[in-house]
């Protein structure tokens, strides 16, 4: 990260305890450290993001299109003028779940040799830094008038559309995550402004007031 | 390397007793350690490569161009229609030094930002060879009908060069090998075909022999 001028370094659920090994490690580089967060969770961490690509070494995945580095460098790039942009790594034993993957607006994977097709985690973060870092990515670029919708707000319409929808007895409650991630995916792709997402946000908790009087009577 | 499907890794000089810690780590990588060659110096590691990009995190080198990697992805895919060509790395402490950049045809640095420009030899060689596998580039790419020179070739050429030079005076017996280096890089920059060096080595021999008779008589 500082190789390539980035500092925000925010870590979901980490297993480790102890930061005293990277500390050592990071040569030029404690600001980094320093300036680390850590969430409790996924959603957590990209709560004020408007856009987040997470990695994955797989290249196939059922309903959605694997971007390749190229692509997705350039969502970012267009993407940050709308607020904050995030770039998903997974844990370096087992990669991004599915469940992790669907809170991220898309998905890349780095093209590899079939003979070794996993990377460390340290090397594809420098493969894609690099890359992040070549088309100019800056972590304080200029942001538009209409801020994207940040992650966490679309994050909060998915928990409440989710418990509506269960109560409107659409989604399966033995496995409504499937129908939801969905749901949720098309409001990612459309780009929604904070604005937007506030207004579908305020819509469910309607619905919801309304599915419940209904239930009631 | 074994992500993005190169497999031939030569080590020059190791200071490096044991891989068996690398071993451990090469997970479905050991074809990479276990084709491992070892080389006494750098001019033996590249001795059959015709073209040779060394690895740098200085921006600035007296008398050399430094490219970028996307340069010098360029060079490399062009170079190697002529025969092998490598990638050179420094060590992980003080990175290439100015005679082993001088045995490599070209030079690159990795743009990185002014708080920590020097990257960890895992993370550039990451970025490289990612680069190279988005170049198309695979170690078996069809070779030309005019073989280029081999840098072994053009290494003995210097040698003999440096002798003769010496012999007849034209280079400073205290410091010959700053001008030798200039000669050398005008003959790589040449692009010879094989049968070209083995010319001018040939002329050199003979050169050597008539200085030396010169001197005795």
């Amino acid at each position: 990260m500082a190789n390539f001028g980035y500092s925000r370094l925010i870590l979901s659920e980490p297993v480790l305890k102890s930061i005293e090994g990277a500390e050592r490690l990071a040569v030029k580089s404690d600001f980094v450290l320093r300036g680390m967060e850590v969430a409790s969770d996924l959603g957590e961490a990209l709560k004020d993001c408007v856009y987040a690509v997470g990695t994955t070494s797989r290249t196939q995945l059922k309903g959605r299109t694997v971007l390749t580095p190229e692509e997705a460098m350039q969502r970012l790039a267009e993407e940050s003028v709308r607020g904050r942009v995030a770039l998903v790594f997974g844990g370096e034993q087992r990669g991004m779940s599915d469940e992790d993957l669907a809170r991220c607006t898309d998905v890349l994977a780095i093209p590899t040799s079939a003979v070794q097709p996993s990377m460390n985690l340290a090397q594809s973060s420098a493969v894609l830094l690099y890359l992040c870092h070549r088309q100019g990515l800056t972590p304080t670029a200029a942001v538009e008038a209409a801020p994207g919708a940040k992650l966490g707000t679309l994050g909060a319409l998915a928990k409440r559309m989710r418990d509506v929808m269960l109560r409107a007895e659409f989604l399966n409650p033995q496995a409504p995550q499937h129908v939801l991630n969905e749901l949720e995916q098309t409001l990612m792709r459309a780009r929604l402004t904070q604005r937007e997402a506030e207004l579908w946000l305020t819509a469910f908790k309607h619905l919801e007031r309304a599915v419940t009087r209904g239930a009631s009577t």
